[in-house]
């Protein structure tokens, strides 16, 4: 065992010298770029640095004891790896002679300056009794791992460190669960023991490259494109249908905050304020009470420009995504390509189509129409009618009966839409409650227009085309899952397939009552250039500028060019949504005092990482997130507050009982 | 005048080349490392980036008229300068038989591929007619100036761009003030028209200032440092003692979250969770009701590592500020300067002490102790009795008799403590209501403890320690804001004195009851190392591991080292603080769980950025601040809502009204 020189221990005390740390010499080096993440503090390195270049060397680490042998060996981590500590067995007296001179003139150099050395039987003491996960410094001697007991799996498992000292610094009591990758705990205990959990490498990863991503984000912006990131108050006040907006209570009596859901009028009105380029990393909220895989807060990458237009932003994210993209999982390419909204819902059943694979939604309206079927021609008849059909490859295979029935019954329950299976037997004949209305020839022409083979399932629907399109969208999204299920590889985890979604419609009919229109996104989103005009004829025709960016089938991000002109969002807010525009009476006289053309994109911070890390749930790219009833499990929020507490806010709880007892008076 | 050739035509209608856009040759190129600001945009340059070198060159610039002059001269104006237009007077058919052929065959190719080219005569009368502040977009060629009539103050002073078409994009009515920096308004209409206000140099400058330091210090914590960028959730439970924590209701009856003072909590979560580093840039809510120059969101940067100690979280911050502070500003050296909290409250009677300038507290209860004067010796024999006195030089120069006062009855009211007045006469006699007390020899001793000369001011005040030190620390200031007025150059307004104030007591008795103690900063902070043991014995003596960051006599951070062990962590709150520790069991508990010794600091963003740019108010630095009473002046917020917008929430607003009805029955 290599003692440590009087030189070594009179290094070990020297004072810190911050970013001009001295690096052990002749060791490993980090490359110039990356971090010094040992800087400013006690150790002179990470668990997950050292190599066999680092052997000799005197190293101090701080972690935690992932587990402990027979008071032989440990295994300490940090955030970076793991290192295999050699827990000292000889006795102090054991050491060789020539070494305890060496060893006595450096422990009463220590003694001197106030560092006891310790024997080593107190040293294995400490190191064999501390329970696992309490945390440790040790300082020692990297040595190489005797020949044989390597650990390629493992970075440093060329080496081990002899621990000359160590120190507990704090014990760990037993723990709820295992910090190991491979044990299983449920959701909730999980959500209850956060900071437990946080030590995971998968959430180690994920939030450190979150942090990356958002930095390489934050660098491309401002320092290549000359963006400037501005703060908006979350403080505002209720926007026109912000139902879903969270309240704050002020002093002022019945005057309250609104938390908004997003910047989009202080963004807009940072443009008119000549800010020319702004992004904000920015908080939102959004009170939906409880949905799956919903946060009550979240965050979105969000921009705004001033004299672009919508390829201008389109080529900006392509450029922040593909600069910001992690290594493991790029490259990426771009121009990303672009789909209308009509062509989406038409191909894909859908406006954030899944484009990894096919299975596209087929027209079969004009093979059908030559059918001599009554109902066949009765639904055509109607202006939107219309018959398409998804053909499931070797479905015969693959889907049970039961798997194509609960499609069925998924689409009538959904959608109200009646689905027919069609079946290619082996013989190329069709199976199918239509086959006895349908020749050969016309057999013949629906296997052609839908491409069918043998063993191929048909799913076939007439009706309305908007509902017909999004019944076989979700079925086709529900196939793929069967078809995934059963051991078919349809999509590529590894693959990345960006899509612009363009030209969506800029007013909807209100579901509640369809004579009337709402906006698709935002009353703020302009027309398309070439729809001008049908604003003021015919709005629900127009098109407009928004665009959608959509990964593998998930809607990451949106965004559109706004309206510049006062006179036409009057128009809008006023005579097409029919909304009360007092409220937005600021925004509206800011357009009229010389706002640029504009517009912008929010990203969805939290579901793009868990795109990127491959993780079902954005609760996995949070901190600290809350479950899907808006609860905070570890520190219990929302909690009771007393009425002491709401009289500031003139303010008090509408308790059921009370309710009733007030009924009762 | 120069046509635009084919050639520059062609190159004006090709697709723009995002960030590979060709720049135009031969002509000026920003440094490598400057952000591209016209990437993605119809422009090619900014209205601030022309020069000389720029002469003969077709540029698209987009921005606000600032002024035009008789239909002559515009100048155009965004977020970078000012570049002045030249409005073209000739008629088409005017230009030279020579370059009218160019002319035809470019405006015959504009035409065919959908541009108009447009007639002189139509662009003069666009810009001639538009209003200032309305946006255009022109493009025109680069010009020196004639001869003389370059203009030295301004950066595109040497050239002027004539104008060859123009469009403009949005009309500006009547404004509520003019657009420049000299033109006074009040702060209410600044407010409401925040936005146009924004396009002020002043706020333009503060904003992008901003921007960049934070980004400067982004790098260096992220990439430097390795720190993680971790962001933390706003609905949080309420903190014990969190009185001035917003509420926000939710949808469970009865529970609220609140909208956290800082992320304190998370923050050490993070670290037990083995995050190691992290920081962030985090919106932070305190209500406050009115109070000047206080925001009810602000933002601090938050930051907190494992196994650190004070000095590590120091070299870390001077480190920080060093790399992010604007060249404009610098440099500044390293490492600060340390003082106690005692050494503070002593020499400057605070704890945050300007000392760019001198007038010191002095000691004098030496001196006095040997006069024979009742009721001094009387405040001396106190337990914390003491005498002490500031020099106020040249006082009697440039202070009137009503500002001595003045100074002397603010002694009285806000701190209760008695003023002495001691004037040093020409002739080295000293005047003052107690000289009748003193001889030569004491009055010679006074002037000499105090060093005071000839037509010095002596406030002098004796009492409790900390009384009297806090009042003369206040008039200090006071005097110097006199001294200041009346024309005296007692603080450059260049320096920057940053301090280091540490060992804070942990404890201060409560105003309410000074029997009982509470924490001086928050419930986490360690005790001093070396006064650990007094914990248990006289926690009032203890000192704490607190530091505060103090710049020119403003504090622009605080933070501590924590407790990081779950016993001592109980005992401060159980047994000192006498605190309810089971709304923080799951810090406790976290505590249990293997916790690393950890410490952290907060600099406040905004007041560092009002110091930086010399404002002296952070409203200055904040895109849409509130008013001192936390309104939003422009949006009209916080604002009335519908009984019906509270439901989900299951409160009520308890109106005045309706409580006096309340009592009545």
């Amino acid at each position: 065992m290599a003692a440590p020189s009087v030189f070594r221990l009179l290094h070990r005390v020297l004072p810190r010298l911050g970013t001009q740390r001295a690096r052990l010499s002749g060791g490993w080096v980090p490359p110039a770029q990356a971090p010094d993440a040992n800087s400013f503090v006690a150790r002179t390195n990470t668990c997950g640095e050292l190599r066999a270049a680092h052997v000799g060397q005197e190293v101090t680490l701080c972690g935690w004891i992932q587990y402990q042998r027979q008071g032989l060996f440990l295994v300490l981590r940090d955030f970076q790896g793991l290192t295999q500590l050699v827990i000292p067995q000889d006795e102090w007296s054991q050491v060789q002679t020539d070494r305890s001179a060496v060893r006595h003139v450096a422990s009463e150099f220590l003694r001197y300056i106030g560092i006891p050395l310790q024997a080593h039987s107190h040293v294995r003491k400490l190191l064999s009794n501390a329970p696992v996960e309490s945390v440790v410094r040790v300082t020692g001697i990297v040595s190489s791992r005797p020949p044989g007991q390597e650990n390629a799996k493992m970075p440093t498992g060329d080496i081990e460190v002899k621990v000359e000292t160590a120190e507990v610094l704090n014990f760990c009591k037993k723990l709820p669960f295992e910090i190991k990758d491979f044990i299983k705990k449920s959701e909730a205990l999980r959500m209850q023991y956060r900071y437990l959990d946080l030590r995971s490498s998968q959430l180690q990863h994920n939030l450190r490259l979150r942090s990356h991503v958002v930095m390489r984000m934050r660098e491309y912006l401002c320092n290549h494109h000359g963006f400037v990131d501005v703060e908006t108050p979350t403080l505002f006040k209720r926007t026109p249908g912000g139902a879903k907006e969270f309240l704050v209570p002020s002093r002022e009596v019945g005057k309250f905050y609104s938390l908004p859901q997003s910047p989009q009028q202080f963004k807009q009105l940072l443009m008119i304020g000549g800010l020319d380029r702004y992004f904000q990393v920015a908080r939102c909220y959004r009170d939906e009470g409880s949905r799956p895989d919903r946060q009550p807060e979240f965050t979105q990458i969000d921009i705004e420009m001033s004299f672009v237009d919508q390829a201008g932003i389109q080529r900006l994210i392509e450029g922040l995504l593909q600069y910001s993209w992690p290594e493991e999982r790029g490259p990426i390419t771009t121009p990303f390509p672009s789909m209308t909204y009509e062509e989406a819902l038409a191909a894909y059943g859908t406006d954030k189509p899944d484009t990894r694979f096919g299975m596209k939604i087929v027209d079969i309206s004009d093979a059908l129409r030559r059918w001599d079927v009554r109902f066949v021609q009765n639904v055509l008849s109607y202006p939107h009618g219309t018959a398409k059909a998804i053909c499931i490859p070797q479905g015969v295979r693959y889907l049970k009966n039961k798997d194509v029935e609960s499609l069925k019954e998924a689409a009538k329950s959904q959608f109200n839409q009646e689905i027919v299976d069609v079946i290619c037997r082996p013989d190329g004949s069709l199976k199918s409650l239509l086959t006895k209305f349908l020749g050969e020839e016309q057999q013949s022409e629906l296997k052609q227009v839908l491409n069918m083979q043998v063993d191929d399932v048909v799913l076939l629907a007439a009706g309305d085309h908007k509902r017909v399109c999004s019944a076989l969208g979700s079925l086709r999204l529900e196939s793929a899952d069967l078809l995934e299920a059963a051991g078919v590889v349809l999509r590529d985890p590894t693959a990345l397939h960006f899509l612009w979604v363009v030209d969506f419609p800029l007013f909807l009919p209100k579901e509640e009552n369809p004579t009337e229109l709402e906006s698709a996104h935002h009353p703020f989103t302009a027309p398309h250039p070439l729809d001008t005009d049908l604003l003021y004829s015919d709005p629900a025709k127009v098109r407009s500028q928004h665009y959608d960016l959509v990964l593998n089938g998930n809607e990451i991000g949106g965004g559109s060019i706004r309206i510049h002109d006062a006179e036409q969002q009057r128009f809008v807010l006023e005579k097409v949504l029919k909304e009360d525009s007092e409220v937005l009476s600021h925004l509206l006289e800011a357009l009229e005092f010389g706002a640029p053309p504009h517009g912008g994109i929010a990203l969805g911070l939290d579901r793009l990482i868990s795109l990127i890390v491959g993780s079902p749930s954005i609760r996995d790219v949070i901190a600290f997130p809350k479950s899907f009833k808006g609860r905070d499990l570890m520190g219990n929020a929302p909690e009771y507050v007393t009425p002491e507490e709401l009289e500031p806010y003139h303010i008090h709880v509408s308790w059921p009982v009370a309710e009733t007892e007030a009924k009762k008076n």
